[in-house]
C-alpha cells in the first residue's frame, strides 16, 4: 500500500508579517475578502494604506459559513470584471478564506450557478480563469489557510458542498499572531479546539500518512500545552503565535487526509441544533477516540505519540481537557437524546468524512 | 522577525511504490539517469519494462559526487535533442539525483559551460528550458529527492559549486523501500549518518523554523530509534521503510534551513582526506552539537525535543550512538591534528553553510 503527502503552500509567519504584504505581492493588483469588522478594528485601513492603488477592491460583508445564498451576489460581481485583480487576499477565519477560495475558480460562463452545479456532481471541472490566493487567517483553528477544502453552504436545502480542486490551494499562508490579539474568548477557544479536532481526525483516518502524522502528532502537544494557558491570558503574543503554529500544523496534516467521523457529526449538530462548528467537530471527540482504540495497531501509536499513555485512559483526559475549558463532551448536554445520538453517529458513519474514520468499516460490517 | 516554510515535493512512498511509475508519468517521454550498477541489479531492466517505448534513454554511468568534468559530456549530449524526453527519473542515491538537476535546467545556448559560469556567480540564471525530475532514491540519507540542491564538484580546482533554483525542485519524491533493501552496510551507514546530520543541522541553524522543527524532530528520534537494528537486519523492509522515512524527513527539514557547520567541514574531510560525504558530516556532529548548546533558549528546547534530557550530556550521548556504529567522532582518529581542526573549524564557520551555524556570529565577535 502506498502513501502520498503534498502542499504546496509557501507558509511566512512573524508576529507583524502582514507588513510584508506588499513584498509578497510585488506590485499585482489585488482584492481584499475579509469580515464585517475588519473596518472597524483597522484592518482594512492598514492594508489600504500598506497597497494603495495596487487594492483593486474590498469585499468585507463575509458571513460566517458562507451560504451559496450569500456567494452568488459577490461570486458574479468579482467575476464581471476578470482583469480587476490578479490575487485575492482573504484575511478572516474560515469564512473568509473559503469566500475567497471560491471566488477564485472562474467558470467559462463567469457565473456562481455553473460553479454550484460543477460541485454538486463532484469537483470534476477545470476553472476556464483561476486567481491567487494568499490567505491571512485572523484565528488560528480553521487551517483552511493551508488546504485546498472550502466548505459551501446551501442552508435552504441543508446541504453543505464541498470545494476542492487542485486549483483551491492558496499560494502563501501569511500567519501574523498579532492579527489574533483581539480576538473574543469564544472564537479563541472554538478555533483551538477546531484545530485540535483536524489533528486528532487526521491520524484516526484512513488516508493518515506518515508525514500528515508528524504534523498531527506536533499540533496535538502544541495546542493541549497551549489553549488553557492562552484562554487566561489572550493578549501574550507569544501564545497567540503558537496556537497560530499549532493549527497550521493541524492543517498541514487534515489537508492530506480530510476530516473524519466527528466532523461528520458536526455537520448535523451545526445544521440542525445551530452549534458553532469548533464545538460540533470537538465535543464528540473522546467519543470517537474512544471508538478509534484498538483498530489498528499503526494508528494506536501514533495516537499514543499524540495523547500519551497509558492510551486506555487518553478518552478520559480528553474529555477532561475539553470539559475544562468549559465545553460539555456529551450528546445529552446539547439536548440530543441516546437514542437520537446513536441514529446520528450511525448516520455519520456513511458521509463522506465518517468513511475516512478507521472504525468505519468494521462497524458497517459488525 | 518572520519564517518560511515551502515544499511542493509530492512524495509517494510504499514498498512496490516503483510500480506506480507509469501512472506518474501519464505516458509522457522519460530520460532514466541512475547509478553504473543499477543495470547488474535488475534495475534498469525493470524500468525498460514498466515503460516501454516511452523510456527515451538511458544515462547509468553517474559516478559518485558529480564532478563537473564528468557532467559536461552528459548535459551537452542530452540537450543537443531537448525535445527527446519531457521527464528525468534519477534512480540512486544523491549523486543521481543531483546530476539529474543539472540535466534539468536548460541554459540558452544548450551548453554546460554556460551552467558552470552561471553557478560560478550565483544562483540568479533562469533556465532558458526545465525538464519536469521524478526523485527515486534507493538510499536512506540524502533527502535531495525533496530539496532543490545540487553539489556539483570541481576536483581539478578543489571547489564545489551548489546548484540551487525554484526550477530544480523535484516534482515527485518516490521512496520505494524494496529498492533499498540490496544496500551494502557501508552505504546504509554512510547514507543514515547523512540524514542524522541533515536533521541537526536544520535545528542549530540561524534559518530554523517552526515547520522545519516538526521534521527535522520526528526524523533524529526515528534515525535514533532505527538506524542500529537496521545494521543488524539489513534484509528487514520494516526498518528500510522507516529509514527511508526518516532521511525524507530530514530532508523536508532542511530542504528550508540548508545545511550548517558540520556540512561546512566535511567539505573539506572529503576534498582533502577523501572522507566518504556521510562520515564527514556525521564525525563532527557531537563536536558542534557542543558548540551549539547554550546559544540560544528556543534551539536548546529543540534540541532537546530531538535529544533528550539533560542536554548537557546530549554531546556524549550523541558520540556514543555514532561510535556504536563503528565511526569515530574525533578528529585526530583521521589524522587531523588539534592545530589542523582548529583551523578548519575556523575556516569552515566563514563558509556559506558555517555561517548558517547558531554559534557562528557569537565564534566571530568572541
Amino acid at each position: 500500500m502506498s502513501h502520498e503527502y503534498f502542499n504546496p503552500v509557501r507558509s511566512v509567519y512573524g508576529a507583524g508579517a502582514l507588513s510584508s504584504l506588499p513584498d509578497l505581492l510585488a506590485g499585482r493588483r489585488t482584492l481584499l475578502v475579509t469580515f464585517p469588522e475588519a473596518r472597524a478594528l483597522g484592518l482594512v485601513g492598514r492594508i489600504e494604506q500598506l497597497l494603495g492603488d495596487k487594492l483593486a477592491g474590498v469585499i468585507d460583508d463575509v458571513r460566517p459559513n458562507p451560504d451559496v445564498a450569500e456567494l452568488k451576489a459577490l461570486y458574479n460581481g468579482f467575476w464581471r470584471d476578470p482583469d480587476a485583480a490578479e490575487v485575492i487576499v482573504a484575511v478572516g477565519g474560515g469564512s473568509a478564506i473559503d469566500t475567497a477560495k471560491a471566488l477564485m475558480v472562474g467558470t467559462a460562463g463567469r457565473s456562481f450557478d455553473e460553479l454550484v452545479a460543477a460541485l454538486a456532481v463532484g469537483n470534476t471541472f477545470v476553472p476556464a480563469c483561476t486567481k491567487i490566493l494568499i490567505a491571512v487567517p485572523t484565528t488560528a483553528g480553521t487551517g483552511s489557510e493551508v488546504t485546498p477544502w472550502a466548505t459551501i453552504w446551501d442552508r435552504e436545502r441543508q446541504v453543505k458542498h464541498s470545494l476542492h480542486l487542485k486549483q483551491t490551494w492558496p499560494s502563501i499562508a501569511l500567519l501574523d499572531p498579532e492579527l489574533m490579539l483581539s480576538l473574543p474568548p469564544s472564537v479563541t477557544l472554538q478555533s483551538g479546539l477546531d484545530a485540535l479536532s483536524h489533528a486528532l481526525e487526521s491520524i484516526w483516518n484512513v488516508n493518515a500518512n506518515p508525514v500528515s502524522d508528524v504534523f498531527a502528532v506536533a499540533a496535538v502537544h502544541e495546542i493541549l500545552a497551549t489553549l488553557p494557558l492562552l484562554m487566561v491570558q489572550p493578549g501574550d503574543i507569544g501564545l497567540r503565535g503558537r496556537m497560530a503554529l499549532a493549527a497550521l500544523k493541524a492543517g498541514m496534516a487534515f489537508s492530506n487526509t480530510r476530516t473524519a467521523l466527528a466532523h461528520s457529526i458536526s455537520y448535523e449538530m451545526t445544521l440542525r441544533y445551530g452549534l458553532p462548528h469548533g464545538i460540533a467537530c470537538s465535543f464528540p471527540l473522546p467519543m470517537v477516540l474512544e471508538r478509534a482504540l484498538g483498530r489498528r495497531t499503526d494508528r494506536d501509536a501514533v495516537l499514543r505519540q499524540a495523547l500519551g499513555s497509558p492510551l486506555e485512559q487518553a478518552p478520559r483526559r480528553l474529555a477532561a481537557f475539553i470539559e475544562q475549558l468549559g465545553v460539555k463532551t456529551r450528546f445529552a448536554d446539547y439536548g440530543v437524546s441516546d437514542e437520537q445520538a446513536d441514529r446520528m453517529v450511525a448516520h455519520a458513519l456513511t458521509g463522506a468524512r465518517g468513511k475516512n474514520f478507521i472504525g468505519a468499516a468494521a462497524q458497517e460490517t459488525a
